[in-house]
């Protein structure tokens, strides 16, 4: 069993040399670092699972499109874990090895059901590639795994079934990436569903993590806070000698979810408040920081929408987000601004196909780091500042097939 | 399914210190780079596919005898693809994502199915690794899908199904590579096939490719075009600020084709002429140049040949190539001459196990990048120029099997 | 088929700032390179195998928990053979690919059958992740094959079936890596096993081979012998001009095996003495080296150990392993001396999972190069020097599942 996903963007205006860190089909030729691409192979992923005897359900999730130092569309773990069940009922189990770590329903919905093309920022930049590798208990009444079920089976878009509460102990640093100190974060989540007499499905749920977290530094380019001048400069974690960040700073957040099911209309939002490491700028530092933002989307589905021989679904929506925070595991965890209007179509052809377009209106941080504190004549690409806001707006198409 | 390679050379004769760019099994220890090799997995290959529903075939290979800054045998995207087939006759098709690019009949031909160990220089410096991100139309009648099959099912090495016609646009940088420039490579292929009244079948093609290609550059050792000192350089893509060649020189190319099937005698040639982005030693710039060249190849199939307790295939064959070109996807497109003879026999024991043996005679550039412009006293190797030709004979031999 | 193993170490004591070469999840935030873990993906295996008509059993088995430059959890090659069968009874076999290399009993067990959590050095030293390309005569007369299964189907932990007699060429510089120099390693093993009447088993081993290694160099901590003050150095390949070791030193070892299988209980003994290039830090150079080290271990099965609802199987193990060698494939070949004990306890809940848990009283050589010739005054780590001998106490717990 798989998926895989294939971009395709067009740029309709705006700032010049954008880039979206989430989607690197996103930009034109004046963009940082991996500049401009027409197709993009943004995930190929192949799924090993099962049950083996009474006592384990495991799930190896490799992604044939990621890189390694300049090499792309190479092998890596997304999920490797196994499920050890208390009994048959799987009321009760422990999840151990590399896995999603439950906070946030998008984060938890596998991106071959979300409706938009990339989760929002304000909750995905809680966990790197939304991974790490830990233990985690998830508790799940039999007539929850049945609703679970029962939302799944009507082709409403859920998360999974990550439990009715979970409890987990994780390293922090996020997905492939080494543990750096010597604690853990721990991560809880409830998250309750539920069926009127009408039939319309709700879900609400509350998570909340806390941990400490080491980011990774780089040079990047800055304006000088004295002269103006545009230079080139690399934080520290923290002040002092032994530096105050150096075995982490506070990474703690609080979130909330709801979801109203499409029967046909559909809403889904979610928030989150809490603190990170960001960096100031101004100061060279990487410090602790607040932050809030969420997302709220609306969405409407049509069944049995015929054209030519197929018989599909189409999904149109509309989807704002808003974040006033930092992106911890960007090199340098920089302050991160958006404020983004999405307004999309999914077309399921055929259980194999999906077609989505989506008008995306972007406001928001460049995330990239350039660190071009001097202009390139030869390539005729001038000086420029790293993490700065621009606006633009993008046409994006994605082909998804499932197998 | 899937197969896997493994070779081993023994220099026969000729210059010391060569690199066969294809095969780094080949040379000795004062080859460049990747000195000498005794056994060599060149290939492991293994593939997913399969239809799901009326409308997808999908394809997914991995090698996993691939490399990444230095760490070899990771696994490693070749091919990623959907085919999107109208209805269930498979005449239109619109294949998306990672795949070969439809220009060339060897090209086209699986490693797996080839008599030679590896794809003739003139054809296949078209596109790296066969393949690119793209969407390819393909248009292959009912007639021409069952000649086709039939070619295979006799076993005579076609080169898959790749339409009877093809149009195609993809980034034009080649497979696992990012795009540069803000454009397609636009490519189209005509192929037709047909069975003579005496059941031998021949089959005639022509394409063509359009597109600006983008370089990659790093320092190599050149002798100063004035003083004659060997010294280290690293080319510009054109000249001027800003550069002409920053976002691509022209990259075109056009090909013919003709297959007369091994029944048992038969004869494979390919021939094409171009512009491409290529290296002008003297000037230090890579520039657009010419080329032009191919290869003539005679085949003769033995079936139900016993050996032991084995009834297989046998075929010689004997194959010339010639190029007078570049190879754009090389560090710096070097200029590449050619002018190679192969003596060769594929043993097919059983279906799973091919053992191939080939006698090589080369007279071709190295293009392997040395950048070694000082001797280095401590190994006892001289200073030497990158890029220059060389004669060499070799016994190249491979075990293939296939699952 | 596959396994995954995640395993968590907690230190109990002793030095601080130790690393085990082989286990990345031990130490703590004072350990040199990929400093202290808390959870860690050992290994995660997928194999793909079979057999194919009358001569082919192939054999692929990638890891997706290797690591390339700083990325983790990359998916690399462990095995990647066929084995050409002479014909249906399997006593005549030609392996060729990449594969384990006979030599040693506990090397050639799969990780998913071994007690301890970790091989011991002094053998496992003598092939790079026991692996490397190569082509191996395996001659296994039918009883002793009948011997090897029954065996296995007893759950005693055997070795797989790598031939009574073994006769094989390899390129000798370990799995995954490029061959160095133009000559093979030769290696050779006869193994036997027998029942008594009382139903015991037992087997009885010896191995050697030949071969000449290139090792590779890096800067590294040391102590000027003359001044005493901390510098950094990086070693050369022997001495002279040219190097007398840049084609590689000779790497030569001959080992003894021998086994009592756990009906219940169970001994398992090996030893080995050799040659071996090494790394002496007075000189700071690479040189012929003698080694000599083994291990014993005793085990003691109980079957149908019920706890719960499970049934399942216990082993509680003793081992101790001793070195006084050199790691010939890690960074600068360093000396490596080895006295350890460890007490664990190996509880097979199901056929599917397994628990294993390891006190580990470690008096070894740290042989990670941590390359800290002065203190790090922001991260308030001391200068060290590399390769000294540490004195530490862990446990170490692992879960593994099986599919």
């Amino acid at each position: 069993r798989g998926y895989v996903q294939t971009r395709n963007t067009t740029m309709l205006g705006g700032d010049e040399g954008v880039n979206l860190w989430s989607d690197r089909s996103v930009g034109d030729d004046k963009s940082l670092g991996d500049a401009d691409k027409n197709f993009l192979i943004r995930r190929a992923r192949v799924i090993i699972f099962g049950d083996y005897g009474d006592h384990l359900s495991y799930y190896i999730q490799p992604d044939f499109a990621s890189s390694a130092s300049g090499t792309n569309n190479i092998a890596q773990l997304r999920d490797a874990y196994g499920d050890v069940n208390f009994d048959k009922t799987k009321v009760h189990r422990i999840r151990v090895g590399q896995s999603k770590v439950p906070y946030g329903f998008e984060n938890l919905q596998s991106s071959s059901n979300r409706l938009a093309l990339d989760r929002n920022d304000a909750l995905n930049s809680a966990v790197r590639d939304e991974r790490d590798l830990g233990a985690f208990y998830y508790y799940t009444p039999t007539d929850v795994q049945a609703l679970f079920e029962e939302i799944n089976k009507q082709g409403l878009k859920h998360s999974g079934n990550y439990g009715m509460f979970a409890l987990g102990l994780y390293n922090g640093q996020g997905a492939n990436r080494a543990e750096q100190n010597d604690n853990y974060h721990v991560v809880s989540r409830l998250t309750y569903p539920w069926k009127t007499q009408s039939g319309q499905i709700y879900e609400a749920g509350i998570q909340a993590y806390k941990g400490e977290y080491v980011s990774t530094t780089g040079a990047y380019s800055r304006r000088n806070p004295a002269t103006g001048a545009l230079a080139s400069a690399t934080p520290t974690l923290g002040t002092g000698t032994p530096l105050s960040g150096r075995n982490g700073i506070d990474d703690e957040r609080v979130g909330i979810s709801f979801i109203m099911y499409p029967q046909p209309f559909g809403i889904q939002a979610e928030w989150n408040w809490g603190n990170t490491p960001g960096l100031d700028i101004t100061k060279n530092v990487i410090e602790k920081k607040s932050l809030n933002g969420g997302y709220v989307q609306a969405m409407y589905k049509i069944d049995n929408f015929q054209f030519l021989s197929t018989n599909g679904t189409l999904i149109p929506f509309i989807k704002w987000q808003y974040f006033d925070g930092y992106n911890k595991a960007e090199t340098n965890s920089p302050e991160n601004h958006v404020n983004d209007w999405e307004l999309g179509l999914e077309w399921q052809l055929a259980p194999e196909l999906e077609l989505t377009a989506v008008y995306h209106r972007m406001n928001r941080t460049n995330l990239v780091t350039g660190n071009r504190s001097s202009a390139s004549a030869a390539n005729n690409l001038p000086a420029r500042v790293d993490y700065e806001n621009f606006k633009a707006e993008a046409l994006r198409v994605q082909l998804q097939y499932n197998f």
